[in-house]
């Protein structure tokens, strides 16, 4: 089974996809989608639904899972995130990929083993649970976090 | 020049189709989509993409206008309407269509003359401006007084 973990945001959108065959998880690609700051809101969406669609072509995932995102203090960044985040959802749903959502608390839990990790933990699990797994970016870390939580999820519904 | 405005939301989103012939403005179609309160968040937006997508299908909008959402001060309900807009931004965008975007303020002030204008104002002035148009709702109202402003300043570009 091929998942692929999204953690959404206009500037940077980090992907991750993973493999999971039995129980064991081995990793398959990451990487970071920069959309243009300087162009405008519409082109920017765009620019980040072709390039998760490239992602979705090339990996043909089986199930998706994004994280929920940090629901900034500022209305503005809150819904400049949506707006991506939506995007992002759609990209996946539309290509008939279900979507599952995780809390960030909820990732590094799963991850870490407790929902106040730091980052640096979080990357440091990841390069024992993917070994050798080289990482795009914070984003692309998140991303693969996101993934191995949704991996880990699907194992214990059966 | 077909002009097609949107009043995004999750839960209905209005748009309206207007043509303008010189400085002459006329109706073409105004409708709302309401997407399934029971399904997840991904099909939700997968539903609203399909329903705009129809839309531009069928009246192949030269240009598109988007309303700057109502920033709530609930930032959940910020972070669904973000989502829900990034959609309809991403809708009409990924068909080459240009989208720009106004503040319901500047809407109300270029349809009734006032940034403070009542509902009932915008209404009762596209009663005016598109003679005979039945609307289909207060979402769709709206979705028309934003392609009536754009096409306006459209207009005043020249």
């Amino acid at each position: 089974m091929i998942i692929l973990g999204i953690d959404p945001g206009l500037t940077c959108t980090g992907w991750g996809v993973v493999a999971k065959s039995g129980s064991r998880l081995s990793h398959v690609a990451n990487g970071q989608i920069r959309t243009n700051a300087k162009a405008g809101m519409a082109e920017r969406l765009v620019e980040l639904d072709a390039a998760l669609t490239d992602v979705i072509l090339q990996h043909r995932p089986d199930t998706g899972a994004v994280e929920e995102v940090f629901v900034n203090v500022n209305p503005q960044s809150t819904l400049k995130l949506g707006q991506a985040r939506g995007v992002a959802m759609l990209s996946v749903a539309r290509a008939g990929i279900p979507v599952a959502e995780y809390s960030t608390k909820l990732v590094k839990k799963a991850i870490v083993g407790t929902g106040g990790a730091a980052k640096a933990q979080i990357q440091a699990m990841l390069m024992v649970l993917l070994p050798g797994v080289k990482l795009a970016g914070e984003d692309a870390a998140d991303a693969l976090a996101v993934a191995i939580t949704h991996a880990n999820m699907l194992g214990s519904h059966r």
